[in-house]
């Protein structure tokens, strides 16, 4: 397929290129970036449209997206205990998989590609994404609670759920390792998550430091704080992305930017739940999530990448952080958190076109002096045409790979008021 | 026209009702609302349709859409003497006509119906505003700069610029006062410019502690703080809307509390240029705004909504603001804040039918569990109908009150690069 004359290419390549005019030739791979590139088969007029690369969410809940709007006003431990766990105890395998199509209906439709994925139920999240042909990283949360008769069944199942997602032979949809976090997980199964991760070759995805009382209860059980914690333990041998890291000190920060670890900052989640804001500024290793629907409320990774410097700027000055770097962390470095650079968060050659065109006359997006700008603080996430793996998952703002109509009538005939 | 079947209508009245499967009977105003209204002329099927009243964007310089994007990287004061006052300079009447269309649109296309702004070459803006067809009051910034020579030329210019608009006959579009801020205007131009507005009946808008030099400044100079010396120079005896209000003492939001003295309340703004976050949660008079698109970069304000509440988390905590406070905000108590509450800002019969459509199916409002939950945190304001006074302005997301695709045209052929 050729994308013909992209009036806009924002590379996110090493020299950071923004191509004007050229053509993308692609297969499932992009083949080549060019002048008059020319081509007999399938030709799409891009003369109107920006492209960049798909948007990778670096910490999501997906099937979450069924408890939009249930509750609103509780903070991250009441919240959980009241409101949100109580709601999990009556998901199924159905609601999971409804649920999670919703999400990703909802990615899709604000150019994200790529999702990194924490939940339960996870072979029907894994069937949602293959039908949705997104592609993400898949773990079933784990955690023992410090009963130590449960540790092995935990690791055990895990290790299950990676073989399946393993035996699908789908290139988009990986399995990745993630123990719930330090309040959840003794050491013994946060060494044998590390372990697994090793044995598979797979990410690490942990929560990391997203309340104050997780810090001082970590301090208190273990005498250590949870990153200082899951460094010891060999979490940090591996990909690693730790979700949120808004408590971390300055000796954290550092071992964190010399062992290449990954924060996954999820600005709008944490101030919605008053849990703080992320020490982003200070970051090497940066990418970003979403977190869930329950306390998001959405999974628009333009809304949350524009809050993302607006938080920073609120924490230390207008010099925390820009346009340019929280557009890396939505793309390049999202990759790179998740080990796939070599494959997607850029627009080379040789990378899977996973490609998201939206349209140059959206009034948010004029006048033009400064595209990322433009993208970064005003434009509402609505693009036009979405590719993965050289597919079109959406067309003219309509989703191709499922039918979204049927999913709205389903998950609300499920009910969680 | 009937509005027939409207799925949910978000009344925004005394009782927060939302109303259910009801009929809207309009013509300018809101003749009735009910079950099975009759009618024989233009009936619209509103069964899937969630109608809200239109939102109130309490501040704004909205020419300013013009400069999207050009410099985002400044605090307040250097970017203002560094980037905005040079491109300033170069505007004319032709660039502020379109620069006020573009921003409309965008208004509009997000279903915000009236703005209260402040700039220059009012006229043009008025002419834009008809064209637009929206309500709006607009006053032109006065400043002395402290030199009695020039003080009594602007309270002239401005009282001129009140009988044009006065004498346009145009019952949605309104002058106000308006003198720049504490750091520009002197003692005279405030005390003449409160009489300004008792003589016209007319509500003071005007710039209040944005930030931190603003208020030591005035404190230095003046020995009070800036909301105390606008009270005791009158301006407070009219409607009073004070833009920003970050740095305001236990003292002055008392004093604006007892005085009914409304906030525009700016959070992306004041994030984005670094300035603080407004007292929000402590304010009893609370409305809402966007500022301009240069230090935003949008208008839209269902994001202004969502990080309204989010900021207000962060200052303080989660129980410091919710969805429906900041909704009042943009709705019944923008209205509040311009002296027209008997006019717009809620959908009962007998007001004006400012009415904005949204589609229930929207990905972005389901599962629906909570309609004002979903509209401020997860909906992008992607609206697909809005009627001002009784009268279709945008149909199925397109203007139909001028041609957006021309207005594009024009502003990208201006360069404040």
């Amino acid at each position: 397929m050729l994308l013909k004359n992209c009036r806009f290419i924002v590379t996110q390549n090493e020299k950071r290129e923004i191509l004007e005019n050229r053509d993308i030739l692609i297969e499932d791979k992009i083949l080549e970036i060019g002048n008059n590139i020319s081509k007999k088969d399938e030709v799409i007029d891009c003369s109107n449209k920006i492209v960049i690369p798909g948007l990778i969410n670096c910490h999501t809940h997906i099937p979450m997206n069924l408890f939009r709007g249930v509750s609103d006003d509780k903070n991250l431990q009441r919240w959980l205990k009241e409101e949100i766990w109580p709601r999990e105890a009556k998901l199924n395998e159905e609601m999971v998989y409804y649920g999670s199509l919703l999400a990703m209906g909802e990615m899709l439709l604000t150019g994200t590609t790529c999702f990194n994925d924490m939940y339960f139920f996870t072979e029907n999240i894994a069937k949602a994404a293959k039908k949705a042909k997104m592609r993400c990283f898949l773990g079933c949360a784990m955690f023992d609670f410090f009963d130590s008769d449960k540790t092995d069944a935990e690791i055990e199942k895990e290790e299950k759920e990676i073989n399946k997602i393993l035996s699908l032979k789908n290139e988009k949809i990986k399995p990745s390792v993630t123990p719930h976090s330090s309040e959840t997980c003794s050491d013994e199964l946060l060494v044998k998550s590390s372990k697994l991760a090793e044995k598979y070759n797979l990410p690490i995805h942990i929560h990391l430091s997203e309340t104050e009382k997780e810090v001082n209860e970590c301090i208190k059980q273990r005498g250590k704080r949870p990153l200082s914690l899951f460094e010891d333990l060999g979490l940090l041998k591996n990909r690693f992305v730790g979700a949120h890291g808004i408590y971390l000190n300055e000796a954290e920060i550092e071992i964190l930017n010399k062992k290449k670890g990954f924060i996954a900052y999820n600005p709008c989640s944490n101030a919605k739940l008053a849990s703080g804001i992320c020490s982003a500024k200070e970051l090497k290793y940066l990418c970003i999530g979403t977190d869930s629907v329950a306390s998001n409320n959405n999974l628009n990774l333009f809304e949350e990448m524009k809050f993302g410097v607006l938080l920073q700027r609120i924490k230390y000055n207008v010099d925390a952080m820009n346009a340019e770097r929280i557009f890396d962390s939505a793309t390049i470095n999202g990759a790179r958190a998740l080990g796939i650079e070599k494959v997607v968060g850029s627009i080379e050659s040789g990378k899977e076109a996973d490609l998201v065109l939206i349209d140059k006359d959206n009034i948010f997006l004029n006048p033009n002096y400064n595209i990322i700008s433009n993208l970064i603080y005003s434009f509402n996430g609505v693009v036009s045409d979405v590719l993965i793996g050289g597919e079109f998952v959406v067309r003219n703002r309509k989703i191709l790979s499922f039918e979204l109509e049927k999913i709205l009538k389903k998950v609300n005939s499920f009910n969680f008021s």
